[in-house]
């Protein structure tokens, strides 16, 4: 954390998270976190964490993992070892404001080496619904490789490339699953998910040809929180990747016809790629 | 709404609502519906519908207004009457999803005549932490009634002016409750919750002569979602106020030290000023 006032601070309340210097230990609760996994919805995020409890083989004694914030319903917050599972909410604000208390909370608790990935779904670029895109670089919708934060008054511009290295890794890794596409590419992220719809302000035609630039400027996928992650773990030196199962082509158009039972298997390909890459970090047999 | 496109489509699939008008009689679901009530998180908006309930005497039969939505946690739906209730979680990304949405679902369901109001909580500048803010106009973190929205890699800029006939209306609701001040000011909208913290990049000092220069401006609360809302129902013809209350005095400091229980009260005071402006718009008596 790069924060002289957190020193200074007698007490800190974590707000959003239910959580506090003074009302928990957290170095005792989360000081063995090398791993925090985040992504949008609540309900998304549990069978994530339920299934990092299987594959690490801490089903003993089974039941679900509890919701470690259980006093607020904005953030759900879930431990399977040294794996952190956390939801973040839809778009820019909602997971800067948890991003901002988790980096105050693994400092807080003394946390060390921590390798931060978000998983999710996006709207894909040219590719087969149900590949999964590695983000290299998040862009905004200018396809510019920057997130402009406002600060009180000022607009500060902050770079937003990820852990190269990381992103290979989990490419390595998804090499050894070999039963989807996976592919390394910049990710946009955008402000509203839709510019269109109920306030229709352009032709279908002008927004096809708009994606069809960002594909030619290496775009691969679309979601709204890629910029805010990579700037903000890139400042506060955490190692981080964006890994995010594309739910359409939208070269092909932006209204999602497959049933749900397919998006659901869908969203659950980045979770095995990232189970099998924190398996193999942790020195654990992949399974198959 | 102002969308050509809608008519032509054969199927429109709400996806964060989980409706659609294939799988859902949207005019018979929401035809009747003349109140929209909106906020950020799920369980701060099932109390309200389940106080709406009570207030219109809806209670018979009992049980708590279920979720029309059950099939996603990303945003939470309920029915009372004529009031629907939505949560739109945290930020302008957040409640652009859920307006685009819930604009085309009350254009599917035929509804007139809709007046919407956003309820939530705030920080307050130089009032007593409980004190209502009544918006009548949005503002952006540089003090301009101005939402800037990026459409495609254009940035359109839309008014957020908020219908000042409703606002003097609630104002006069409140009145007639008086047992909390209530007033109407400017709300400043913020992209992100914490300016400071994890990423400080200013002195408190820099700060507080901000927030000093917002109350100077006119601005009397702080949020995340005002010129969105303002900006997106002003666009779509839409009757729109925006009620919240100020847990704090951002000018004594930006950490919550009230407890759980006075801040629920806090929150349950907007609340009571709806249902009020609510059973005087049906011409029901009003409970004190």
């Amino acid at each position: 954390s790069a924060n002289p006032h957190l020193e200074a601070m007698d007490e800190d309340v974590l707000y959003h998270l239910d959580l506090g210097t003074r009302t928990h230990d957290l170095p005792a609760m989360f000081g063995d976190v090398k791993f925090v996994c985040v992504g949008d919805s609540p309900s998304g995020m549990r069978p994530f964490a339920e299934l990092m409890q299987q594959e690490l083989g801490l089903g003993g004694g089974g039941g679900r993992p509890a919701d470690l914030c259980a006093g607020t319903d904005r953030y759900a917050t879930f431990r399977a070892g040294p794996v952190l599972t956390v939801s973040h909410g839809m778009g820019i604000p909602s997971i800067s404001v948890m991003l901002h208390e988790l980096i105050k909370l693994l400092h807080r608790a003394k946390c060390r080496d921590v390798t931060i990935i978000r998983i999710g779904t996006s709207g894909g670029l040219g590719m087969e619904p149900g590949s999964v895109v590695i983000t290299d670089t998040a862009v905004d919708s200018f396809f510019q490789a920057r997130f402009e934060q406002a600060v009180l008054d000022a607009v500060v511009v902050r770079s937003t490339e990820l852990d190269k290295g990381l992103a290979e890794e989990l490419l390595r890794c998804s090499e050894e699953l070999h039963d989807f596409l996976t592919l390394i590419g910049h990710t946009m992220c955008t402000y509203n998910f839709y510019e269109d719809g109920a306030l229709c302000s352009f032709s279908s035609e002008k927004k096809l040809e708009y994606l069809k630039r960002a594909y030619n400027a290496g775009v691969r996928n679309t979601e709204m929180e890629s910029t805010a992650f990579a700037a903000t773990c890139g400042l506060c030196g955490l190692k981080a990747a964006i890994v995010c199962v594309t739910l359409l082509d939208r070269l092909e158009g932006d209204q999602t016809r497959a049933p749900r039972a397919v998006l659901l298997e869908y969203q659950q390909r980045p979770w095995r790629l990232i189970a099998a890459f924190i398996e193999e970090r942790l020195g654990l047999a992949v399974k198959t």
